[in-house]
């Protein structure tokens, strides 16, 4: 049986979503609920990918079936295609499973040709009108699909402008047209070679090949590879009748949301143009009404798309993303899809939803993407600082952002790349800015509405935009703009709020975000659903204090290291370093213990009640030494200067010795367990000051629980001997003191030979820790200090990475050895505790692997707990019980 | 049922080693075919082990069983054991189930008292030697049972010859010894508190515990590390009756082999001494006469000792060690084992036994331990070189050997471990001195024969040694010696042929091994044993044609770095790593293309008919710069003393330059593939440089065999991209050239994640190599160059790891890896040739690994190759078929 490659839109239903795309299973779903959708057809997104499989060839059958399809619709509606008297006209959309906003290239009005052309002139007595469309159809499907550039055909227009003396496209008349129409037919000549195609059926079979064609352009690809979309999918095409908002002043278009996608408030929302056609409203040029304002042009209208909105909420459990058209006092809606948010309005939304009946709990936690709470954890400008605004645009997608003014993507990311925190500045975004958009601490645009490009993209990254900020005055040339008087110059720096649209001069002071009630209530919920515990990476009495605030069950990586550079610490860490003999390295070490032992007090006891798991010493000594370069270059001045020449001596036997200790790779040298291998009483003196607060704080009533962990351990051997000297002290601290308290050790998991051999160090261990971030950097031999600044990019974008190891844990390398060493771990020892605390602990896909492989917790930065909480609950609650979402 | 401890000689036989140690399963057997040994009993390994298993206890029912078997012993011979009339004296010897020389404590006489001594001087009639042979079990028994130190009774000994003005115990008369007596009692009271002990029964039980508690003294613990033999294995405790070889001038002890040990010749071969005891011929401090003399002195005697030498020889179908005393004109054997050889003599004496037929083939290679080839396959003096012999000793152990010379173990330890060239100095050596002796290049003594310690040491390390060289003077507190007037301080140089004795001022100039025709031979046999393949690493074509001397089966490793550091070519080299531009870049390219093809067309010449496995560019690019901290000082220098601008300017952009490409992990930064992930035409160039000049052999009539090795993949993505490359210019390169080849792209996988992604990997590759380095430095996370320098000698000491996993490949860990890529890979693809080419390809352990998981060939250095050729024959021959070796 030959495939089926084409559906009338009565045909498909929403949860043909693989099949017809987004948008075609959702126009099916709509015109089968009865709502006013104008008729029309989809190719499947097999028809695509059967395309590509055939070497870029329309697939058998296809040609045949679209024109079989073709004249049922045409029975349908009552025209024909290519009818020289009533033509039946066609948008022309691609449509793929996942909604990929402005990625893909749309055509409208195909099947104008200079026949049909005057044909609508005579039908609906509009000549200026159809002319405008015959020309923006050239226009549109030149660049399409015939790869014309559009500027060759602007400058057309402009020149008749000139000609005429004019300034707008809505000055030239229909005579004018005629004449910009040659040409244009000119420009497909001149750039071609060929005639611009007149039968319509040619033009349709060319467009659906175009769409095709397109899943693979360039923007595409790195919206998938930024939205994690699979290359494989392909698009389907939507081919429907045409309706015309830009027919008059009864006409119209607009998009909505059924509620606040910036804010989540249960309010509609949305633009609308009256007299244009929808890529106006989305391409940002003309600045639209609210929709709102519909309510006082045509209230009938307005109230029959407020009782559709609400038809579809409740018909898909989820807020929606409307567009629709007006075309001659007659509503249409030409698509609806599940509408993107902040996550500030997911969540409201969600929770709200609960509320009103219509999901669960579960299915709210869903509902909110783990990732984008990461913009509700970020700063935002202190409400009681005093700055300078200097403009004011639409708040786009909220935070607060400050960084150098750049004008151009490339060089954005040319910066940021160079870790430089920058702010792009555009007149508007399109899809080619978006590696510069990602590169930018924020976006700010002169053009353009709240549904523009710039403003859709940043809010699904999480990053703080003003749009439409018409009072600057961007000159691309002279790098800079200016706002009245004031220039701003690329490289200044500014700041900017989006979520007040505010632009200020300068840095401006920021302060952590509060969590909102909704926030709270979902985060809550994670809890009832999630089994996995999350804890949090945290080294300090604050960040301890930070994360319980944010719901962390303990704290799964104390690092010590930090401790030890405090400016007070650091001569005698000096002298610990430098000791010739074990007696002048114990008299440096008996000297930091009381340091160290009020650090552990302070962190266990913000943590009372929680397990802190305490990693002892892990960077090389040679950290805590004066910089090897630094030493070279002042001895080599003092010899040339003949200076003094104690201090020479002096910096020679500190050289001398700093030298000794370097390191040809340290990631990879003398370091974690291995110093204490070679000077145990390093590790003695930690685990002391340890158990030492623990039983201070015991005797003063505070629930302390420490548990010492031994980080880069190879063998079960490093980890037996240190254990035996920890469980020791331990005890020799509870005779001492006249206290007790549970002793547990275990072990960082971070270099691939643990995990191989991870049956034999769980005997010795009571947890294991995974320390992705090392696992990572020897799994894959990837420094992560010199492939981030080197090489990664050159990996990602010749696709041989899908993404950076660093922050998606490489679940087919890495997250091989986490599993064998959790499966052989708990094989040997099945009480043994399992986690990671590499940063993959606050990264949700990375989550959802660790759920996936049983482990018993994840430990993540503090800001990223909540994110960590909602992910593993999502991780645990499966798929989502509404099956149109 | 309980355990029986305690075996009379006769109980036992060859094959219970395991039980009764080496030296009481060939006491028995040596009873049992009817040789003159000396009555005796034998307590188990087991009764050992179990003694450390119960706290260093006597096991339960030990003592009794003793006591029981002494009666029966006491029965056989007709003495009683502590009868003052005629007292039945006993040796205690231990005797582990691999032979321990000179490792384990030994005593004597045991058995001897105020009483028994006595009656001894009243059976023998020869009241000296009896004095002699109590105070010599008194200061025996006090150090190896009640650790008093041996120079306590040398004192007291030394105090009486001086008294008396005597040089020699020997002038001692026996009130001289009566005296000596008394003063070894008191030293033995002052030292521990007590009276010697008296009682011969407590002397027997606490000189067995000694023997046990023996097994874990330093040396003994030392000689098993270094020997790989097992900590729990035991040892037992021979307890024999005593034959004196000292009561006269018909009385002798000596030790032979039945072949010669340095050479292999088939000649008896050793030493004696009349009127000695077994301990001075070993102990090296009388020179003893060669065995042959004893043909002139004792006929008789000489001729039984023949005979039997012959039928232990065709009873154990191996060479003999033997050790016999002579008392009073009658032979006793008290001991025979394998003897130990230099591995020229154990491949002349396997390759003659196959000739005798006494063996066959595979046993042959058996017999010779693959990693001693070592020895033959070094340098030794050129025949042709003059130089300056300036003493001669006894050609202990084959070799040539040259460095500083060290007076003191400790030093010659402390100087070879921080990479000096030492030769150890001493007048005899001891266990004590084993460490000294690893870490020396060669060994010279100026007393001691062939059999003494350093002799027998150095043989089985394979290190040149030169003994009893008695004309040079050793002064240890000047840390000098003398050769009549010569006088060579500690720090000269020096060399010593061990294959002569001779001993030389200076360097001399030293040339490349010959085989011999036995070993030879013994190598084409191996080629009818093994079947994996033995391939070399090489770079140049003089290592590939000294590889295919000693038959290599191809190249399984040609690195191609090499060829970019000659001094022609460094600048161009740096001309392409400071391109700005893809054109620059491979504009410096094309100039290095054709001296590369050069490089490839000699190797695959001197290689025809042979694979050649070349790895493109591997090390990061910054290794062919010049040094930052050079340039530092320059700069540095030149910005002080106000120096030429223009030139300050040049160094600070190359210093910038380098900067730019400096890594903080350079083994885990770009380099390997990941170079030609941003620079593709680098490895372009390769690939085209080795097929072109294929392409000019094949023209040539040259059968050139290249496969192209990509290095550092982690993901097969990599691969197939320049897979697809290297196959596109092979392609064109046959298409300009018309000729044909095979192509053949492969692998290393010298990273974790290529392990566990093996099966992807494999389906893009047409081998796999292993980089058993790298994969052992990630894995472990051990940077090579810090560990071996910092922390590795820590790791070994505290045993934490057995070997440096650098020259032993880690099995347990690593080697599971190497494994999981092996079997992965080869489900993938079942025609995947897969092999090593780390430093543990040479390596026998590691080799025999290789065996066991089925690898198709190792490769080595060219002097490894014939190591690794008997090593792969071994793993593949299995086990010994004589059950006696």
């Amino acid at each position: 049986m030959a495939k089926k490659y084409v559906y009338l839109f009565e045909e498909g239903k929403a949860d043909m979503k693989g099949l017809l795309g987004g948008k075609g299973a959702n126009l099916a779903e709509m015109t089968n609920i009865g709502l006013p959708v104008p008729p029309g057809i989809t190719v499947t997104t097999e028809a695509c990918n059967d395309y590509y499989a055939q070497g870029r060839q329309m697939p058998t059958g296809l040609e045949q079936e679209i024109k079989e399809k073709m004249v049922l619709l045409e029975q349908k509606i009552g025209k024909k295609f290519g009818d020289p008297v009533n033509p039946l006209l066609l948008s022309i959309r691609s449509g793929a499973k996942f909604s990929m906003p402005g990625m893909m290239d749309t055509i409208l009005n195909l099947g104008l040709n200079d026949e049909t052309c005057e044909g609508m002139i005579k039908a609906t007595g509009n000549e200026r009108f159809v002319l405008d469309c015959y020309r923006r159809f050239i226009q549109m499907f030149s660049g399409v699909v015939l790869d014309v550039e559009h500027h060759k055909f602007e400058s057309a227009l402009d020149a008749q402008k000139e000609k005429r003396g004019v300034h707008f496209d809505t000055e030239l008349d229909a005579g004018d047209l005629r004449e910009v129409l040659a040409a244009y037919k000119n420009v497909v000549v001149r750039e071609t070679g060929k005639e611009f195609p007149s039968d319509p059926m040619e033009q349709l079979l060319l467009a659906v090949q175009a769409v095709f064609g397109s899943w693979n352009n360039q923007r595409a690809i790195i919206y998938r590879k930024l939205n994690q979309i699979p290359d494989d999918l392909g698009t389907a095409v939507n081919i429907q009748s045409m309706v015309f908002g830009n027919m008059g002043n009864d006409c119209g278009t607009g998009v909505a949301f059924t509620r606040n996608p910036s804010t989540g408030e249960k309010v509609l929302y949305g633009e609308y143009l009256i007299n244009a056609q929808g890529e106006d409203v989305v391409a940002g040029i003309r600045t639209p009404q609210p929709i709102s304002k519909l309510q006082e042009e045509m209230p009938d209208i307005y109230q029959q798309f407020v009782d559709t909105c609400n038809l579809l909420e409740k018909h898909y459990l989820n807020m929606q993303d409307i567009e629709f058209t007006i075309e001659k006092g007659k509503l249409y809606m030409l698509q609806t899809r599940h509408g993107k948010r902040t996550a500030a309005a997911a969540i409201k939304i969600a929770v709200d939803m609960v509320g009103e009946g219509l999901i669960d709990k579960k299915e709210a936690v869903l509902r909110v993407e783990a990732g984008s709470l990461d913009q509700l954890l970020h700063r935002r400008i202190d409400p009681s600082a005093k700055f300078d605004v200097i403009a004011k645009g639409l708040p786009a997608s909220p935070g607060a952002a400050c960084g150098k003014v750049v004008f151009d993507a490339d060089e954005a990311e040319k910066l940021g790349q160079a870790g430089e925190k920058v702010l792009l500045v555009r007149t508007e975004t399109t899809p080619d800015d978006i590696h510069g958009i990602v590169a930018a601490q924020g976006i700010l645009t002169s053009r353009g509405g709240m549904t523009s490009h710039a403003a859709v993209v940043a809010r699904g990254m999480g990053k703080p935009c003003v749009c439409g900020c018409e009072s600057i005055k961007i000159d691309y040339a002279a790098k800079q703009f200016k706002v009245d008087s004031v220039v701003i110059n690329e490289g200044d720096i500014m700041s900017i709020d989006g979520a007040t649209g505010q632009v200020i001069m300068g840095q401006v002071p920021m302060i952590d975000p509060q969590l909102s009630d909704e926030f709270r209530k979902l985060l809550a919920w994670t809890d009832e659903i999630k089994n996995m515990k999350v804890r949090a990476n945290a080294d300090t009495p604050e960040d301890a204090a930070k994360a319980r605030e944010f719901g962390a069950e303990g704290i799964g990586l104390c690092r010590t290291e930090h401790m030890f550079m405090a400016q007070d610490r650091l001569p005698i860490v000096q002298e610990m370093i430098l000791s010739e003999t074990t007696e002048d390295r114990e008299a440096a070490l008996a000297k930091l213990l009381p340091m160290q032992q009020s650090d552990f007090y302070g962190i266990l006891k913000a943590m009372e009640g929680f397990p802190v798991y305490i990693r002892l010493l892990d960077p090389p000594l040679h950290e805590f030494l004066p910089n090897q370069e630094e030493l070279l270059v002042e001895i080599t001045e003092l010899k040339c200067t003949n200076g003094d020449k104690k201090i020479l001596k002096e910096k020679e036997e500190l050289l001398r010795q700093v030298k000794q200790l370097h390191e040809f790779n340290p990631m990879l040298g003398h370091r974690g367990c291995r110093l204490a291998v070679t000077w145990p009483e390093i590790y003695a003196m930690q685990v002391r000051a340890i158990y030492q607060a623990t039983a201070q704080l015991i005797k003063e009533g505070v629930d302390a629980k420490p548990e010492v962990m031994i980080p880069l351990i190879i063998h079960v051997n490093e980890l037996k001997m240190l254990r035996e000297q920890a469980v020791s002290i331990a005890e020799e601290v509870q005779k001492e003191q006249g206290v007790t308290f549970d002793i547990h050790v275990g072990t960082m998991i971070e270099l691939p030979r643990a995990c191989v051999t991870a049956d034999e160090i769980a005997s010795h261990a009571d947890f294991f820790s995974f320390g992705t971030n090392d696992l990572t950097q020897t799994t894959l031999g990837f420094s992560r200090d010199d492939a981030e600044g080197k090489f990664m990019s050159d990996y990602i974008n010749k696709k041989i990475l899908e993404d950076n190891p660093f922050v998606v844990l490489d679940q087919s390398g890495v997250g091989r050895l986490v599993k064998m060493g959790t499966d052989l771990g708990r094989q040997a020892n099945p009480k043994l505790k399992v986690g990671i605390c590499g940063e993959h602990g606050g990264e949700p896909t990375s989550i959802g692997f660790c759920q996936e492989i049983g482990l018993d917790y994840v430990s993540c930065s503090p800001y990223r707990v909540p994110i960590a909480r909602l992910a593993a609950a999502q991780a645990a609650g499966g798929e989502s019980s509404v099956s149109t979402k």
